[in-house]
């Protein structure tokens, strides 16, 4: 038998008379005082969010919580037609759809920015400065056989509606920083490297206004998760009320193409 | 093979040039206007909240954030230590912890009340009316020989410091409804009845917001899950900075006590 | 800081030299000398089984292991499709759908059955007292509103061609017990009762053997998951060779009836 | 509206009067007649296994079945303390564990050996020729400063007791193929270049043992997560038996380091 270890949080912690959250007395300094997405940041970041910090992630979150039908959005209400007693399988069965196909590109974007600012010293200091770093990025990007993650949409071709009010509120809020700088500056210059026009997805502008807004890169996926929780909540409300995913596994299991292996 | 089938929903739709989010445009009519939790609950009610009812949606969603080093915030942090590539999850697997033992009681506290509710015609209009109420359904609770849920706390057994601040929240909102009476009148008898005081828990509290508050009682434990999340997130951004996972697996593999079965 | 507390268990425990399962050396008495079925078997019932338990055992696991394009199946399908860098993520998505609607059926038939023995003493001595006593328990169930679990069957009308091949076994084996009379009797029986001939399914006869066969209730569920864990690697595995999941999120995504909330 | 999709699969199928799987009649040609690790690997491989394959493949599942307090069965024990309503939601935030770090060597080893042997033409043909290999293999994978994955072990580092059985068991089943020579030539080889001497472990022996049996890589890894399917629904009965999550819960919780944010 050992010592017992010892575990550090920095997040809650009770006793009998109080409860303690990031080091404020839950009930006196935190309860009718802040919002929710104020508290989601500072939980993450460990720092309290300026005024400006939390509107952009708010409208972050905001951004990402429902698509309609997307793949988690199936997930979770056929899970739920499944397995009515647990809501809480229902949402979890869709957030494990948040994986790299739907959900990675805002935590790739966000990576994707920083590692290219990372090695880069000075800063520019001008579009013109941004646009020749970003024609280098692209380039060489595309050198090494990848793509630019946040470029490209497969439904919004033309441009994707939620990417230039994120640049705005980000302006507006004086949090246009080095990512949303360079992301844009790929947006102006990708199309003379790559040889046709591909929009800046709101997925990927997300990744550069988390990044911009001080959220640790490891925790981006979990924005993206946090914000289609909610839309997941709203699937299953729906389906209780007014269920659809019998029709869908209905609609998949009358039209079965069957195809035994051979022997 | 038959006719298409179609689907119903009212949460997201997009096209190619526009995201559409309960009949809103994304871009235009929510981005940078609505916050994360009025959306969240927008999505969960189908109904838009006015300000009352969003101040005290978040203020319940920042109550159930954390609480430390709770079962599921162990089960996120040992699942991410053993899959590290998949934040998903981790998070998914802390919230798979929500269920009856822990995150139900809001839930189950927004049930009881609604359904004592039901058959209570008229409702009682004054204090002393409530009391009679609650003395009779705790009376009753108690003969089917089942507990009163909202009601005890393992810690703080001279009383949940939330509890009298979401009270005061919901006064100051103009949302002290018939779920919170109830709720409060069952704080003020129950001892008669039970032999012994007990504090009405935040849990419960919150359970009777939410229903005074309007929301779907089938989506309350949801309510408590999106809370959860964030707090999730927070545990998993300081385990990936901070870890103390390994602890945890080397305390309990290190001090086993093996009795295989006999023969 | 209080004292290391120790963790009991009587399955697995390994130190540098040898790993240890239920008692016995992994490597030399059990790799290549017991099947799969018979490790889970004995790792759920803390109890190695005779060779006769092992053989229906490993029957039910057969029966419950894939029909095709359930809820289930669908689930972990579209989560590969989005998140296709977790395969552990797709399998646990499609085994949150293992809930009361679709797996539930072999637990609630094993608890139902055991229950309507357990206040029996002594037990029917031959066909014609397992007759009475299964009129009794069908006639106490209708007239307390609620269904005789493993009783009907949405597509097998005529009959669950697993039924009888599962009845013959546990008579070949010498482990057609008393939850297995009970169940057959219901289905000599329950007609007289309620009316009209209804199957006894095969997730209901798997309730009942794995009763018979003397595994905890508590796991019977959870023989259905591990049955079910099979059948999604199935269909995780022609997922990647060739995928239908994408065309499943289309024929939803394309044909979405658009109903926003009214203001 | 489009025309309906076809969804195509070989595994299960069914209509009033039968159940097929595998292009079998489950009734009357599986139940009964294979055990289910035969099932599995046919499900998995859309190829029934010879009786060689499928002693292998058993013992593979046997040898990954448990290993004790795992961090997955850790995670699995305190969501069944916390959601004690729903067993498949304990049993999935186990499997989601299932990842790189503790389940994710078996896949590894798998591919690693997989692409070595690619690009090799032709194949050794004495153990001579397959140490050159090995020898090769391992320099340059030193040389991309990644490791070899089934190289070493954190508690048996003089050898895993798995190892050598699972060997002996290829070699009398005619079995092992051109994986496990590379494999034993690494471990034969690698000391030369690595300058120390690592045992082979079982996770990896395992890896090696999948690919020559002829299952796809990519489900590699789904092997293992079916064999700890067992071993945490072992955990899961203990649990509900014996309880110990609670104990890991109080010992972390009351064990706290509180370390607020600074601000």
């Amino acid at each position: 038998m050992t010592e017992p270890t010892t575990y550090r949080t920095g997040l809650g912690v009770s006793d009998a008379d109080s409860i303690t959250v990031l080091g404020h007395s839950l009930a006196d300094e935190l309860l009718g005082q802040v919002s929710f997405g104020e508290l989601a940041y500072w939980l993450m970041a460990k720092q309290r969010p300026t005024p400006q910090q939390r509107n952009l992630f708010e409208a972050v979150l905001v951004s990402l919580a429902d698509h309609g039908f997307t793949p988690t959005a199936i997930g979770a209400r056929v899970t739920l037609l499944s397995a009515p007693e647990s809501i809480q399988g229902a949402l979890a069965a869709g957030l494990l759809g948040g994986g790299d196909r739907f959900l990675g590109v805002t935590e790739n974007a966000a990576r994707f920015l920083h590692d290219a600012l990372e090695s880069c010293d000075p800063l520019p200091e001008d579009a013109h400065g941004w646009d020749a770093l970003a024609t280098e990025v692209v380039s060489r990007t595309r050198a090494e056989g990848r793509f630019v993650p946040g470029l490209g949409h497969p439904v919004h071709k033309d441009g994707d509606p939620r990417t230039p009010v994120l640049f705005d509120l980000a302006r507006r809020n004086d949090l246009f920083g080095s990512h949303l700088e360079l992301f844009a500056a790929i947006g102006r210059t990708h199309s003379a490297v790559l040889g046709r026009e591909l929009p800046l997805n709101g997925a990927g502008a997300c990744g550069a206004v988390l990044a911009d807004v001080g959220l640790p890169l490891g925790v981006a996926r979990g924005v993206a998760l946090l914000a289609r929780c909610a839309g997941l909540l709203g699937h299953l409300a729906e389906e209780l009320a007014d269920p659809i995913a019998n029709d869908i596994f209905m609609a998949v299991d009358r039209n079965v193409d069957y195809r035994p292996p051979m022997e």
